[in-house]
């Protein structure tokens, strides 16, 4: 039996750096021998991927605020049972561009959906599941947005205004405040190879962690 | 300002006649001079349509029973409050095809989801707001499977055992049971026009019933 991978989320507001530094990331950690799975939420496997289309496109429609929230968790559901569970328990790492704390940032700081709702259905999906690790990538909202902008056509998150994003930032920084043992606050505002000096110093550390599970 | 009008369900096991009944009734209803609104669950509106395709289509990729269940609650969570509540407001009554009845007997007692779990996700989405009245079709199950089985291609749900069928319909007559004022079970084993006439009989009486809203 192998041990149990670490179960690492990438988390921040938009064009903060996630994707990127995922990327080079999984190939640090491949570097030192780990087995390393790449994932994105909402998504991750076929009808997750269905359901974040749903979740993205813009359209006529007002989309409620719990039905939003559903719809992320019922991605997630489907993702952490057919995918990051598998994973995990075959000793894979598994990287995954946004999870959680994306939908307590989004959905609740956004939209102001009360959290003691969400942490209802994050209990109903994921049992006692967790993230053993978030990396939160903290920027201004400006500066993310000024280097996502650049992408071209907005989804239905991308269209919010800025006081939305700024909810966004401050919820996620207020949850790294409360569990300082999780969460990891990168600076995203330095130089692309200085934030990945950075996250990759921080991986190598937890991989010499003894593992919790 | 109109009389806030009547939200009725209809509801059974695949083949009962739900929709067959709801059509018949929706004109009974306009014949004496009533706004009628007919629609369906889940679906109802473009995006919980697009919800129902996702519930509906066969795949590869096993569905857990939490994903259904969240999926099933945020087309419900579009349909409620951007079409069922508007209409009841303008005085229209609301003819459904299926409704929360059909979650608990299908995702409850067929999937074996516990009830309490599909109570809170009802009270999040739905407030206070429950169907005045349940039509429910009653038949053997292998009555309403024979009917339905002419019609081709089956979905995910059609796709089940009879005894998962068996358990959906003791699960809605334990519910009628449970709430005899809100809920109506019609003898569906009855040639069409006699289960027609029972429906019609019903809804006349309801709509000299004065409203309780
Ligand atoms: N530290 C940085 N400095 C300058 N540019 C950066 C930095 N980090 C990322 N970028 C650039 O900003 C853009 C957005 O980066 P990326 O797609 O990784 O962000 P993201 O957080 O995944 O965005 P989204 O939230 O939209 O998915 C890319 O063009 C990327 O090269
Ligand atoms: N009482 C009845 N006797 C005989 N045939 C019936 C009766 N009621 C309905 N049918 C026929 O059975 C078939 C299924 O009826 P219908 O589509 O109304 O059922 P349903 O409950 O809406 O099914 P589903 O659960 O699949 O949506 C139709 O062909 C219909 O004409
Ligand atoms: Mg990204
Ligand atoms: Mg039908």
């Amino acid at each position: 039996m192998a041990d149990r991978g670490r179960f690492i989320t990438f988390e921040g507001t938009e064009g903060v750096g996630k994707s990127t530094q995922l990327q080079r990331a999984a190939r640090a950690l491949s570097d030192l021998g780990l087995e390393v799975e790449i994932t994105r939420e909402p998504g991750g496997t076929p009808m997750a991927e269905k359901i974040r289309e749903l979740l993205l496109a813009p359209r006529e429609e007002p989309v409620s605020d719990i039905t939003e929230l559903l719809l992320m968790f019922a991605a997630r559901a489907q993702h952490l049972r057919n995918r990051i569970l598998p994973a995990l328990e075959q000793g894979r790492w598994v990287l995954c561009d946004r999870f959680t704390d994306a939908t307590f940032a989004y959905q609740g700081g956004g939209r102001g959906v009360p959290p003691e709702q969400i942490e209802i259905l994050e209990t109903l999906v994921q049992g006692d599941v967790r993230p053993d690790h978030v990396i939160l990538l903290d920027a201004p909202v400006e500066t993310g947005m000024a280097r996502a902008k650049k992408r071209g056509e907005l989804d239905r998150f991308e269209q919010e205004t800025l006081a939305f994003f700024q909810r966004i930032r401050e919820t996620y920084l207020e949850r790294a405040t409360a569990n300082p043992g999780q969460y990891h606050v990168v600076n995203a505002e330095l130089p692309l190879d200085q934030v990945s000096e950075s996250v990759t110093a921080l991986l190598i550390a937890i991989a010499r962690m003894p593992s919790t599970a």
